[in-house]
C-alpha cells in the first residue's frame, strides 16, 4: 500500500533565490514534481502545453473557478492562472510529492483547501542583502527595486500562515533545510497511521 | 540574541532501541544535552549525583509535585522519578537543546506544560520485528516478553499524540529522520520571530 505524496509550496519575496532553490531540489531529488500551472495566456516561443503550463481557453478556466477545481487562482495584467486540483491530488494520491512555487495568496489559498500542504518561506538574510542582491541582478531599475522591498514588508506579515521559514543565506544551507522539511513531514503522526494500526492490534 | 533551545521528548516500547537512539543522537550531535531526572531512591554503586540522576529526599520530591515544579512524574515501585522544570527550562533559555528520554504517560505530560516540546515516537517496524529483537537480548523471560507486547498495544494507542513517529528499521534511517526533525523544527515559523520581524519593519 503506497503511502500519499507530500505537497511542498514554496514561496518568498522576488530576490530570495526560490527559483533557484526549487530548480536544486528536483535536481537532487528525482521523487520530486513541479506542479504545472495553468494559463489563459497565450504560448510564448518554445513553450509547449503540459510542460511550461496548461494552455486554457479563458471559458474553460472561468468553469475550472465557478466549479471549484482549482487549488488556487489569480488574475495578472488580464490573464488567469492557477493549479489545477485534480492533477496535484492525483499525484499525492499516486505517492509523488509535488512542489508547488507560487505566490503568498495562492499560497495561503492552497493550505486552505489541501491543510495538508505544507508551506515554506524562503527569506533573505536580511533586507540589506536583498537590496544588494536585487542590484547586483541588474535587471530591474532602481524605483523597481525600491518597489520590491516595500512589497516585501506587507509578505513578510502574511509569513506567519507558514509552517516553515527557511532563511536563504546559503543556497546549500536552504537545501538541507528544505530536505529536512521533507523527511521530518513524513514522519508526522498523521501520515503513519498504518504502523499505528498495525502495531496497535492485539495479538501478532 | 540566542534563539531558545529545543526539547525533543523520545520515547517508545521496549526494545525498539531507543536507548541506543538517544546515545547515538548525543554522540552526533554535540549541542543536545540530556535531561538529567529526579528520584528519591537511593544512589547505586557508582551512581553520581547530578550526573546519572538528581537523587532526592522524599519531602523535597514532594513538595515540587505540589509546587509544580516537575514537568512530569511517576511513581515506580514506591520510589518517585520526574523532570525538574527549572533544569529544562534554563537550559532552554541558555539555547541549548535538551533530550527527554521518558515513558509514554511522561511525555504527554510534558507536552501538557510545555506545548513547544517536540514529541518523538520510536516504533518498531512490527510486531514479530519486535518480539524477535525481545527474544535475542535473552534478558527478559517469554512471559515477560508477552507482556512487553500486550502492553505496546495500549502504548500503540496514545502514539497519536507524539508530534512524529519514526519507525526504527535501521538505525541510521531513525537517526536520519531524527535529525530532519531536529532540523525541520528549529525552521518553524513561530521560532523566526526575530527574522519576520526584522523583515517586516518598514524602511531598511
Amino acid at each position: 500500500m503506497g503511502e500519499k505524496g507530500l505537497l511542498l509550496v514554496i514561496s518568498g519575496p522576488s530576490g530570495t533565490g526560490k527559483g533557484t532553490v526549487v530548480r536544486a531540489l528536483q535536481r537532487a531529488n528525482s521523487s520530486l514534481r513541479l506542479s504545472i500551472s495553468a494559463t489563459t495566456r497565450l504560448p510564448r516561443d518554445g513553450e509547449v502545453d503540459g510542460v511550461d503550463y496548461y494552455f486554457m481557453e479563458r471559458d474553460i478556466f472561468k468553469k475550472m473557478i465557478e466549479e471549484g477545481q482549482l487549488l488556487e487562482w489569480a488574475k495578472v495584467y488580464g490573464n488567469y492562472y492557477g493549479t489545477p486540483s485534480h492533477f496535484v491530488r492525483d499525484a499525492l494520491e499516486r505517492g509523488n510529492d509535488i512542489i508547488l512555487e507560487i505566490d503568498i495568496q495562492g499560497a495561503l489559498q492552497v493550505k486552505e483547501k489541501l491543510p495538508e500542504a505544507v508551506l515554506v518561506f524562503i527569506a533573505p538574510p536580511s533586507k540589506t542583502e536583498l537590496q544588494t542582491r536585487l542590484l547586483g541582478r541588474k535587471s530591474d531599475s532602481r524605483e523597481e527595486i525600491e518597489k520590491r522591498l516595500k512589497c516585501m514588508t506587507g509578505e513578510m506579515k502574511l509569513a506567519g500562515g507558514y509552517d516553515y521559514i527557511v532563511v536563504n543565506d546559503s543556497i546549500n544551507r536552504a537545501l538541507d533545510n528544505i530536505h529536512a522539511i521533507i523527511m521530518a513531514e513524513k514522519c508526522r503522526t498523521w501520515r503513519q497511521q498504518s504502523i499505528i494500526e498495525q502495531l496497535s492490534q492485539p495479538g501478532s
